[in-house]
């Protein structure tokens, strides 16, 4: 079935950016698929199967909304904490509106991680730049105003 | 891309269900899944749009666990945060086996969700029936032991 019903009342980018229940269900997609993109990745580099499940560090997310130039879909004077909320909830409205399966946020950032992930600042650097990539490329599911 | 190459060294019952990594990533599958399916829910149920996103009880999926006849999965002498590890370790590995997409098991909560689930106590009782069909589906997708 189609959820679009569930964001028809979210049309501009600041409405999207700022809804606390569509960040809470934004937290849910982004670490899973990021989890599952992290074990896809290591496991791939590895003689080892690794399975993973983590919570996004909030400064990977912050970064990719300030390095997407999106900081306009954030309440103003937001804190860290508040953009990266943002991101959670701008992932989860292109789920939510059809534009992007979640097997398709997973492979999309796979295919953008590089380096290694495994160290904590080099993480940081890395999976920053997979989130900036997927805003880049979710920009033309978004409203323009 | 298929996933299955994350879980080909888990080719038991009992290997799956006690598989800490899985686990952790099935509580991320469980977790985002049922909420989507609770908003939607009570989204049909209302006037208002709900957007909600929660932690699924630790009661509500070993009740599933137990319904479903299925305890052979989990450790011997689990608990009931044992058990409800095993249920997400279970979701989790049809979800990386190509079985059920995350969308699929959205609507499939969804379709058996009933009543109130508004309430606590009535939410357990009411999830923990959609939970159990799930699990009764998706035995045909598992090992045999």
């Amino acid at each position: 079935m189609s959820y679009k019903f569930l964001i028809s009342d979210l049309n501009s980018q600041k409405r999207i950016g700022t809804d606390k229940g569509l960040a809470k269900i934004g937290d849910g997609i982004v670490n899973l698929t990021y989890s599952i993109a992290k074990s896809i990745y290591l496991t791939e580099n590895s003689s080892n199967i690794l399975r993973t499940a983590l919570k996004v560090n909030k400064t990977i997310l912050s970064n990719a909304l300030k390095n997407a130039g999106m900081k306009n879909f954030a309440r103003n004077r937001a804190d860290a904490h508040d953009l990266a909320n943002t991101v959670e909830a701008i992932i989860a409205y292109v789920f939510l509106n059809d534009k992007m399966t979640l097997n398709e946020i997973i492979d999309f950032l796979k295919e953008n991680l590089s380096g290694n992930i495994q160290n904590r600042t080099l993480e940081i650097k890395n999976a920053s730049l997979a989130f900036t990539n997927l805003l880049n490329y979710i920009k033309k599911f978004l409203p323009e105003e």
